[in-house]
C-alpha cells in the first residue's frame, strides 16, 4: 500500500513541539504534525466553577477554534460553537482532566485554548498532545513560583488518529486520508499504556472486532512515539 | 456483585417497543427500557439538503430533546442545543445513516425526532434502538404505498451502553449506575455483529485493553437481545 | 348542521384525564380531548422570583411546547419561543394563578410544563384544563407531606374553545373546524361560573354582541362538563 | 366614585390625532390620548409575504415598540421582542387586517410602525386607533396617485380599554388605573358597531357575565367617540 | 458652487432645540437640524457600573436608535445593534463623558437615549449637540433638588459634520450631500475651541493635509454657531 | 522624556513582515511590531455581495479577532463581535478598499482575516499595514496566474498610532503607553502622503489644533518608515 505522502502504515508525520511561544500565557506550546499546526495557551485562575467551590478541587477546561483560513477554503468564524467544535472541546477537556490530580491542583482553573493555525487532519488529537505539554509548562511555573509543592499529574497523555483507508489500517491520517477513510478512530492514551478515550466511527460501512483490535495496536504505537517528542520538549513527563 | 435493581451484570432492563403511536408521523415507535422512555417519530420529505441535490441519494437526520420534567429535577428547555445534545443528535444520525442505503432511498430526507419523556440512563442508546424501528415503520409505509420498490436497508441497528461500576463490567446502566461509573461506553452494532460506533470514556481513571475487550463482549450480547425485541415489534428486520 | 366528526354543536370531544403519569414530577396529568393530547408536569421549588422574595407569597408559571411531530406536517423546534407560544404560556400562567391562593401557598414556585404530544385543535385550553389537575396533584402531595396545612386553592379552573364555523356557533373546535372558523374564542372559567379570561377574535369578518352572548353560553356549558371530568380524575376539586 | 384625573366613568381622555407628521412615510398619524402618545408610520411595498404570492391579495402587518424613556423609569431596549410586545403586534396587525379588503388592495404590503413616545396606559388601543388613521392616509395617497381605484376599506376601526377599578367599571384607563385594575379589557370595534377583538382578563379575582356586559357597553361608547375624532382627522372614514 | 438647498458652504441648516419634551425623563431635548430630528432623553440612576463602584466617580453612557420610518425607505428594527449603531453610541458616550466632571457627579449614571425620528444626514452630530442640552437639563434638576451642589460640567460640547462634496469643502451635510461626499468628517468640540474627537474618512479617494485644515476650520465655525443655539435653549452653558 | 522601552518620541518599534506564512491562503503576511503580532490571510472568491452583482466591480472586506490569550489576561472569545471589534473591522475594510481599484479587480471578493496572536498596542494599525502586504501577495498571484492583467492598486497603504502620553506627542504607542495616553490617534495614509483616515480621540481632557498638527506630522513620518518595510517584504509596492 502506498500512502499519499509515502509514509508506512504505522508511521506518524514529522512532529515538533515548541514550548513557551506565547509571552503572556502561563503555559504554552506550538505543535506541528505534518502541515497541521495548533497553538496551545494555558490560563490559570485562582477560582473554580460554582459546583467545585469549597471542595478543595481544581478544574481543567479547553476551548478549540480554527482560524478562518486554516483550511483549504475559508471557513466562517463561528458565533455559537457548532456541534463538531463543542464535541472536540469536550474531548480535549476530558482528556486533560484525566492527566491532572484535581486535589493536588487545589481550587484553581486551568483553561487551555487550542487555536488551529493550519488544518491538515488530526487537529483534535494534535491539540490534546500539544495541550498536555502546555499544561505541564504552566504547572511547572506554578511549582517553581512556590504555589504548588509538586506537579499534580496523574500520567502523561497523548492522542492520535487511526483509521481504515482503501482497506488498510493506517496511523495518523492527514486530511486527504481522513476524507477518504472508511473507519476513523481517535484514541487518547496515558504513558502507562492505558486508555482514556476511544472514539471509533464507521464513516462508510461497518467494522469488525478484528479490525478494531488492529487499529488499537496502531494507536498504542503512535501515542508511544508522540510521548517521546513530548518528553524532549518539556523534560521528563513525570516532572 | 449486586446491581442496584438486582440485575445480573449481563442483563438488560425490561424493554418494550410499541409501533405507530403518533397518528400524524409517517413512522413512529415508543421505547421503554426500564424507566427510560423515548418517543421516536419519523417525518418524510421529498427533498434533500443542498449538498445532495441531483445525486439521486437520500438523507437521514435526527433530533434529540428531553422534556423538562423527564429528569429527577426540572431541566430548562434548551434554546440553542447544548454541546451534549448536539453530540447525541450527531451520533443518532450517523447510526441511522449506516442502516439505510441512500441510493435506494432516493432523494428523500427522513428526520427522526427522539423526545425523551423520562430519563433513567441510556437515553441515547434507547433513542437509536427505538428510532431504527420507527424508521423501518416509515420505510415499510413508503414501500406499501409504492413509493419504494423494497426496503432500502443495509442492516438492522441497535445500541446499548456498557460500563464499569464499582470495578465490575455491567450491561445497560441505569442513571444511578451511570452516575457512579468509572468507565462508560456507548456501542452501536448491526444485526451482522459488526460495529458502527464505539465511544468509550474513562470518567474516573483509565481502562486497560483487557477491560475494553470485556465491555465489547457485553455490548455484543446486549444488542443481540435488543434486536430480538425490535424484530418482535416491527416484524423481521430484513423486511 | 353537520360537524366534521358528527358532534352536536354543544358537545365536547371524548375527554379523559390521567393523573400521575410522570414518575419524577411532583404532580402530573395527561389529558386527551379527541386527538389532542397534552402532558402536564408540575415542578415545585422552594423559592420565588426576585420580585416576590420576602413577601410570603408564592408563584405559578407555565411553559408550553409542541413536539415537532405533534402536527400534521413537522414543525421545527423553537429556539426562542415564537410570539404564539409566548402568548399561550402567558395565558396558561394567568389562568392557573387565578386558581391558587398565593399567600397560603407561601414562598414556593410551581412551574407547569405543558407539552403537546398531538395537536388536533384546542391545545391551549386542553393544557389549562389538564394543568389544573396536575397542579392539584402536586398541591395534595405537598399537603400530604405536611408542607401545607390545606390546599391553597381559590377555585377550580377549566378552559374551552368556542367559535363560529360555517355560520354556526360550536363548542370545542377540532383542528379542521378551527382552521375554517370565522370567529374564535378561548374562555377560561371557574367552578363558580365566573370568568377568568375571555379572548375572542374575528378571524374573518366581525361578530355582533348577540353572537358573543351565544358563544359565552356554549363556553359555560363546556367548562362545566370538563370540571366533571377533572373531579373524576383528581377527586373533589375543593379538596 | 372619583377617578384619579376627575373624569366620569364613561369619559375618554382628551384625544387628538395629527395626520402626516413623518415626511418620508407613505402615511402617518400622531395620536395623543391624555399623556399617552404614539407615532404611527405606514410603509408601502409592492410585494407580499411568500404565502400570498400569486394570490392577488395584499397584507397588513404592524410593529410596536416603546422608546426607553416613554415610561416612568427607563425600560431597556428589546433585542428579541418580549412576549408582551409580540402579543401587542399581533393584536394591532389582526385589527388592521379586519379593516382592509385584501383583494382590492392587491399584492402590496402595508407595514405600520407604532412607536410609543410616552406611555400613560392604553398604548395598544391608542396604537390601533392611530394606526387606522395612518393607514387611511396611505391608502388615500395610493388612490390619489392612481395606484388604487378606490379605498379598499371594509370598515372604520378603533379600540379602547375598559376595566374594573376599585369595584367600578370605567372607560379608557390611564396607567395608574390600569395598575390597580381588577379586570382589564381591550376591545376593538368597527364603525358598524361590530366587534373585531375582545380580550378580557381578570387581573385579581374573576368577573361575572353581568360585569362583562357592563364593560362592553362602555367600550361601545368609547370607540364611537374615538371614531368621531378619527373622522375629523382624516375626513369621512368611508373615504 | 450651489448646494442642494441653496446654503453657503459655511452655513449650517436652520436649527432649533426644545427642552423638557419628555414628561417622565429627568432631562430631555428635541433637536431639529433641517429635516433631521432627534429626541434625547436622560435617565439618572444612583448607581454605577461595577468597575466604578466605590471610586466616588460617576458615568455617562448613550444609546442611539433610528425609528424604522425615520429614513426614506423603511429600515428594519435592529435586534443586536449593528456595527454602525455601536460606533455611534460609543462616539456619543465619549463626547458626553468629556463634558462631565465624574468626581463632582458622584456615583451616578446618566443614560442618554438618542432616538432619531427623522434622518436627513448628520444624525450622530445632532444627537451629540442635543444630548448635551438634555444632559444639562438633567444636571440642573439634580442641582435644584439639592442632590448636587453645582453643575459638574467641564465644558460645553457640540458636534457637526463637514465634508468634501463635488470638490468643495462644506459644513453640515444633508443626506443627499453626505451620500455624494468624497470626504466625510465628524468633529466634536468644546466651547473653549478644543477638540474632543476628529473622525475623518476618505469615502472616495484620499485627502491632503491642506484639505484637512480647511475642513477643521469649517467645523470650528459650525460648532460655535451651534453653541449659541444651545445657550439659548438651556441658558448659559456654564450654568 | 523617557519612553517605557527607551525609544525616541518619533521612533517606531522594531517591525518585520513575513510573506506567505499560511499555506492554504491565496495571500498572507505575518507582521510583528514590537510584541504585537498579527497574522493576515487573504481569501479570494469569484463573486461579490449582492449590491455589486453585475456592476463589474469587486469588493474587499476584513475580519479582525484576537486569540483569547493574545492579551495579558485571558479575553473571552466573542460570539457576536463586540462594538470595538466591529469598529476595527470596518476601519480595516475601508482602508484596504481605498488601496484597490475595484473596476480593475473585477467581480471578485477579497476577504482579509486579521488574527491577533499577541497584543501589545496598535493592533488595528499593524493589521492594516500587514493586511496590505497580504493583499498585494494575493493580487500578484492572481496576476501571475493570468486572472488579472496587472495589479489593480491605487496606492500603497500603511497605518500607525500616535498619541499624547504624559504631555508628549509620541509615535507608535505600546499597550502601556496606550493605556496612559491622554489623546489617541489612528492614522491611515497612502504612499503619496495623502490621508485615508484620521481618527483622533481625547481619552482624558481635550486637544488643541496645534497638538493635532504635531501628531499628524509624527504619523506621516511613521507610515513612511512602515512603507519601507512593506516594500522590502513584498517588492516594490507599485508592482
Amino acid at each position: 500500500m502506498n500512502r499519499i505522502d509515502g509514509r508506512r502504515t504505522d508511521e506518524i508525520r514529522p512532529t515538533s513541539i515548541e514550548v513557551g511561544v506565547q509571552s503572556y500565557a502561563e503555559g504554552s506550546a506550538f505543535i506541528s504534525m505534518g502541515d497541521t499546526r495548533v497553538l496551545c495557551a494555558v490560563s490559570v485562575e485562582d477560582s473554580v466553577p460554582r459546583f467545585l467551590r469549597g471542595t478543595g478541587r481544581g478544574w481543567v477546561t479547553a476551548e478549540y477554534a480554527m482560524l478562518p483560513r486554516s483550511t483549504h477554503t475559508r471557513t466562517r468564524r463561528e458565533t455559537t460553537p457548532r456541534g463538531r467544535t463543542q464535541e472536540i472541546q469536550r474531548l480535549i477537556g476530558r482528556s486533560l482532566r484525566a492527566a491532572v490530580d484535581m486535589h493536588r491542583l487545589g481550587e484553581r482553573t486551568l483553561t487551555v485554548d487550542c487555536d488551529v493555525l493550519q488544518a491538515d487532519g488530526g487537529t483534535r488529537t494534535a491539540a490534546i498532545t500539544g495541550a498536555y505539554v502546555a499544561l505541564l509548562h504552566a504547572l511547572k511555573a506554578l511549582r517553581d513560583s512556590g504555589a504548588l509543592d509538586d506537579l499534580p499529574v496523574n500520567s502523561g497523555v497523548a492522542a492520535v488518529s487511526v483509521g481504515v483507508v482503501d482497506g488498510d489500517a493506517v496511523l495518523d491520517l492527514c486530511y486527504e486520508e481522513d476524507h477518504r477513510a472508511e473507519v476513523d478512530f481517535n484514541v487518547v492514551m496515558t504513558d502507562a499504556g492505558e486508555f482514556i478515550e476511544v472514539q471509533g466511527t464507521a464513516e462508510d460501512g461497518t467494522f469488525s472486532r478484528a479490525r478494531l483490535d488492529e487499529l488499537l495496536s496502531l494507536a498504542e504505537s503512535g501515542t508511544a512515539q508522540l510521548m517521546e517528542i513530548q518528553r524532549a520538549a518539556i523534560g521528563d513527563i513525570s516532572g
